[in-house]
């Protein structure tokens, strides 16, 4: 199997970009993406994105964003697994590189979601949970993971303004970042009064939706031997609904995929030196730490306490703002950790820089683990 | 790059079953080829869907389906480009097998469109075209059919009733298939009759939606050397609008994508010996035609007059139904196309067996032929 390079990278800032269509986001990360690399002709174009059948009436985003490139003619499709249709979109990216069939490939996230007359975001992004077993219940995305938070902070005797870390760190390192949607950074305090969303998550402790895109230009590694390269690449599932688990605190798909990037990769949690997780809510950043194998269970709460994910810590997180000050634009959030990722690798990461990188590792979450894609990549 | 065959098909009739939901829908197309193949656990899974966001409020049907097999913790994503969903997720599994990646691939298309409270069907289906410049002139798919099969009968001098062939092979052939949703005959007077839809587009030249799903096992070639071979294999795009497009009467992305197969399989247009093609409507069954060789451009409406497409002739098409009288759940069509093609070189087609097919096509298509994908199938 031909190993793969990431040679260009491109975002656009995550906003509300009210005078945009969703073809103009994913368009212009996907032409800073190719010019960084130095690429004029695609083989193929994988598009990732969640809500645009309801909240821009648009479907059919490979063809669209092709024929807006221009890149007339080439293949193109989307592909969707709710949060983690990014990474869902990079994985296949890799596989058809592996494949030999295509030599250049761009993969692009894309989602639309503050501007949507007569629709709400919240009932496009529950179609991620079970609509036969979760949704009949009144259930929203945020109130679900309110459920394992309580259920978490039961378990292991945590209170809410122990998850301070997580949401501090965060808009901390946002500041730092010009494609961050929120840069002020937040105290304590301010987390401790934060308005409440869905008992025990509080406004800091939820990501915020928003318009964005990303895109990487992926080529065999052969052909760039100075790139960033991939070295571990898997993706696994559970249980859509929570409840079907053995243990809701568990993030098994998340477990899994880790440990075949791992494997793939020949390293351990030790040596991965930023780790870009799906921080959608502050409980997903503790579980995310515990299934890959950064922290004990019940631990990962305990392991931003002492400072671990800090970027001088043990295990910078969030490095550009995560999720959490970065935004959330659902259907590209993978490809923006995987963006950030890179930069961080190449040194190109400014102000966010974490010193001397040389392993990254991105997670991207689909649902409530539901879809769990894991990326290793190493500096060149 | 590895050879890929398919190891077992599996399909369910389609229907309005209202009593299954789209979970059901998938899984029981799934296990019917797994079962046909002998296979017990897969390696990956490729859902494709277009519409269940909005009319089943479901999304990340990879995993949903995974969970549903059950193949727990198995890698799964959902493609979409629109009606060329299948197609395009039938492309990604191939491309899997090929990389190495996977050996045992499970493509599963599904779309649940009868049963659909407070949310129209049209609506739902016109996101697959372009939402900027087409759909806010109250474009609905079939009207924009509708202009292009003006075009075409003003441009080449036909009447309505020339293209009765294409109505009444479909119907006569979904008479022998259990699995069609219209299973009568029909005669040449009821197709002039037909009522009106979007002038001229009548009831018998527009396919029905339908609750469905197709699924088909795949495996390297050398692993299963009795299997039906996949020998061609491709997909291209065009402009999303049909208004961009220099010719609006000529399918470029079927061009683009069956020479390129044409050429992978090493043959031409004689060597097919049956065409499942995109006969979403009348028109776009002549269009194919012209695209892929089998008529010169204006003439695939004389074929059919010539009987060339009957089961008995040089080229027959839609042969067990075609998206007309088997039906078309959007999402899962291509891959019914290519489920039937497999069975009629397997010789398992029961009545609409098509004698000594050898070389068989199937053609998808997402929107106005905005996404068009190829496979070349061969008979062990």
């Amino acid at each position: 199997m031909r190993e793969v390079a990431i040679l260009g990278v491109g975002q656009i800032p995550v906003r509300e970009h009210w005078e945009l269509s969703i073809r103009h986001l994913a368009v212009e990360a996907a032409r800073n993406a190719m010019h960084d690399a130095g690429v004029e002709r695609i083989d193929g174009l994988y598009v990732s994105n969640m809500t645009s059948g309801e909240l821009n009436q648009q479907r059919q985003l490979g063809a669209l964003v092709a024929d807006y490139l221009p890149q007339h003619g080439v293949e193109a499709v989307k592909l969707e697994a709710a949060c983690g249709s990014a990474g869902s979109a990079m994985r296949q990216g890799i596989i058809a590189i592996a494949s030999g069939e295509m030599d250049a490939v761009l993969v692009v996230g894309v989602e639309k979601m503050t501007e949507t007359p007569g629709k709400t975001t919240t009932a496009a992004l529950v179609t991620a949970a079970d609509a036969d077993y979760e949704t009949p219940h009144g259930i929203t995305f945020v109130s679900l993971n309110a459920l394992v938070m309580q259920r978490y902070m039961h378990e292991y005797g945590y209170q809410h303004g122990d998850f301070a870390p997580f949401a501090i760190n965060a808009h901390a390192n946002g500041a730092k970042n010009p494609n961050a949607m929120f840069r002020d950074p937040i105290s304590q305090r301010a987390y401790e009064r934060g308005r409440m969303v869905a008992d025990p998550i509080t406004l800091f402790d939820a990501s915020p939706i928003g318009d964005g895109a990303a895109a990487l230009l992926l080529v065999p590694a052969e052909k760039a031997p100075d790139a960033v390269r991939v070295i571990g690449s898997a993706s696994a599932t559970d249980t859509l609904s929570v409840h079907d688990r053995e243990n809701p605190l568990w993030l098994a798909a998340s477990e899994q995929s880790v440990q075949r990037a791992y494997a793939q990769a020949g390293i351990g949690p030790v040596d991965v030196d930023l780790f870009e997780l799906h921080d959608a809510f502050s409980i997903m950043a503790a579980l995310s730490l515990e299934a890959c194998g950064f922290a004990e269970p019940g631990q990962g709460v305990r392991l931003a306490q002492e400072g671990a994910i800090l970027p001088n810590g043990r295990i910078p997180i969030a490095t550009m703002g995560g999720l959490k000050a970065r935004g959330h634009p659902v259907g590209a959030t993978g490809l923006y950790q995987l963006a950030e990722a890179a930069l961080q690798l190449r040194g190109d990461a400014g102000e966010a820089q974490i010193p001397d990188a040389r392993i990254a590792m991105a997670q991207n979450i689909g649902g409530s683990g539901a879809t769990i894609v894991t990326h290793i990549l190493q500096r060149p």
